[in-house]
């Protein structure tokens, strides 16, 4: 930056942030706010933008709209991602950005539809400074992130991660079919495998989203430096007794299943804290008792068990935990003990080359911040086995999301556009080349 | 004993236990069994002799007769109870037996229909034996025991017990009303208050019947003689807490009710142990949580408790103790806790003196016994109200009730009717005057 004569600099000093316009980011916000917005029953507003519903469809055209105002390449893929692509005459793989912009039904304005809009005014600010980069930008907003039909989707056909046969089974809970929704919206699901992209044409992928959860908040911290999406695993476990009359059935001749789960689910905590971490997690959030009645000790129980981790290694750690505390506990009640693994989801681990450059821009921006895992599931876990992807968190005021009162303070907004700005800008400018 | 001229002794000396005859015994109990009896879907068969219906009648009607032809005189009352009275020529209040011979759908051969069936035997064998008791003798075959229009119809209108605002507000589960179901079966339920008896004609209330529960068979006892009915409160009880994502709350942020129901259930041994006797039961039989999804952490949850004890003192101890627990619980994990009391009964005890006979009555016969109480309701616990009352259990196999596979020992079935005969035997000579 000293010798004038070799300057290589891009049109706009990197030392100087970059900076988005909350007031554009904002409209762009309550504008998708306004698609798909139906009221409830109790008077509250939600969005219904379910994956391939007309909403949806809307939105997508609107956004294709916006990308072109802001002069960029616009089109829908062959899986219905929306994709847009600004510096296209730059020969090099593209850094991408994205979320999705469908909705769980009466879901919040901000879940995924932050980390698009974001994407968006970022390519809006780059395009007017005058940046000439080393690298494309693109913006997806991925299809049915929310799973409508299982899995995501949009991320998994950009990804090259479905098949057909995946596509011509899947279903929603009312069992519609994905390629009768598909076709509906003018698409042709047997051409969808198209959508898949090269990696080697991917430089990096970022993601802005909310939180979705409390730490941020509670922690009174404004930025969350993704380090990975936790791995899942689900459990159902039943557990068998005898079924006797409260009254007759003396307490220590009962075989009662539902104070075996009592004895299960109160060593949780000891479970987590001996083989676990601080980020493990393991919820009962489903109980199923039989008979079911006041006055009848329950002869079986069937619960849901879902652990999380962002170590596969600890994962196991505590599912043969689980395991071995049941089977005693069931010994000790006189139960039957038989579980299934319904789901097990490695960890997806964000790059930490990617984890790194987010704290050093919050860092550069003055913006408090902690690495964190995430909870839930987002794109960027399918992003992470293409390209060096991560995310950042804003924070969710009392941790709601997936819900009409899902709300995000707009400074908070405004910090998370800045950060993701200048970490594109940083990748664009070939910074961590 | 020793002086001949003033001889009260009855025709058959006391000292020689009389003796049922099994064979009647077992067919009364087998033909009993044909009635309203309906194989179900997996092919076993279960009695369906619910309360006022047609295959209850049908029972009665046959008991009528069998009264009869055992020379008794046989009538209904006005509230649908089957009576039968022997040796109605002498003027002394009545030594009355009695049962039901209603079952619950797909329920067992012996719950209620035991008792009926033995009093019936004991009459016969009173009767062939020409004594000359100094009271007279009364079979009750109490009508509804089990409850289809809630409480116990027959024997709360037998001891004065209802009122004609219950009797025409009360209905089943499928809305029929209780009086519209008499009408059908013949009964002006405005004359059932008629079926009230004065106290003073009854000499003493004696009842045997099924166990229903595991504790005779487990003990390898013949013979339970009952202290009471047991206590009874049910509580309805709700946690309130936050739902919230399962994967993006950590486990220190959460407020989940479940958490809390589990860590209130694993505390009810130490419960019981501290304030209650080995004779409480507390149960948690019904659980619900809301959200109920297995990766919501559960904001709420409501569930029963039901608490038993012989005494009413032990149950106001064990109530207390549930309710301090629970508030503590509710701090430790930030719920919102509160609960309805929606039942209160207090413990019906035996009279001490129909204990002790008994007792000795079953030490006279040899039969193995202990003093336990009744966790179920029984026609007893009315009767206790108005006259010395009592009854006995036999085994129960497995400790099975309200099921098609309710099973007793015919061994058994003669010991009980054996110690049911004797024992009203004693009453009908004055023995305990």
């Amino acid at each position: 930056m000293t010798d004038a004569a070799v300057d290589t600099r891009p049109a706009k000093p990197s030392d100087e942030p970059l900076k988005v316009d909350l007031d554009r980011l904002r409209g762009d916000l309550l504008g998708f706010a306004q698609i798909g917005c139906k009221e409830d029953d109790n008077g509250t507003h939600g969005i219904y933008r379910s994956g391939f519903s007309d909403a949806d469809m809307e939105a997508r055209r609107w956004l294709l709209s916006l990308i072109e105002q802001a002069g960029g390449q616009a089109r829908l893929d062959e899986a219905g991602n929306v994709v847009g692509r600004w510096f296209d005459d730059v020969t090099a793989p593209a850094v991408v950005v994205g979320s999705h912009i469908d909705s769980v039904p009466a879901g919040g304005i901000f879940d995924g539809t932050l980390g698009v809009v974001a994407g968006l005014e970022c390519a809006r600010v780059l395009r007017e400074s005058g940046l000439r980069p080393k690298h494309p930008l693109e913006l997806v907003a991925f299809a049915d992130e929310e799973g409508r039909f299982g899995g995501m989707f949009g991320v998994q056909a950009y990804c090259g991660k479905t098949t057909l046969d995946w596509i011509n089974n899947a279903h929603d809970v009312n069992g519609v079919r994905l390629a009768d929704a598909m076709r509906s919206q003018g698409f042709d699901p047997n051409q969808a495998l198209n959508a898949a992209r090269k990696p080697e044409n991917i430089h990096r992928f970022v993601e802005l989203h909310i939180e979705q959860g409390p730490v941020l908040e509670k922690e009174g911290l404004e930025i969350g430096v993704v380090e990975g999406i936790s791995g899942v695993f689900k459990w159902v476990v039943r557990l068998i007794g005898r079924a006797n009359h409260a009254g007759t059935a003396p307490m220590d001749m009962r075989s009662d299943a539902f104070m075996g789960l009592a004895d299960f689910a109160h060593e949780i905590p000891r479970i987590i804290e001996e083989d676990g971490t601080d980020k493990s997690r393991i919820t009962v959030g489903k109980v199923e008792l039989k008979p079911g009645y006041p006055h009848t000790v329950p002869g079986e129980v069937e619960f849901s068990i879902v652990g999380r981790d962002m170590s596969g290694e600890v994962m196991h750690a505590l599912a043969d935990s689980c395991r071995k505390v049941l089977s005693s506990i069931a010994r000790r009640h006189r139960l039957h003990f038989d579980f299934e693994e319904l789901s097990w989801l490695d960890p997806a681990p964000c790059h930490p080359s990617v984890v790194s450059m987010f704290c050093k821009q919050a860092e550069r921006l003055g913006y408090s911040h902690i690495v964190m895992p995430s909870g839930a599931g987002h794109d960027t876990q399918f992003m992470t086995e293409v390209t060096q992807a991560g995310m950042i968190f804003v924070p969710s005021i009392g941790g709601v999301s997936h819900a009409p009162n899902e709300w995000t303070n707009w400074s908070d907004i405004e910090n998370g556009g800045n950060l993701l700005l200048n970490t594109i800008y940083a990748y664009l400018t070939g910074e961590d080349d």
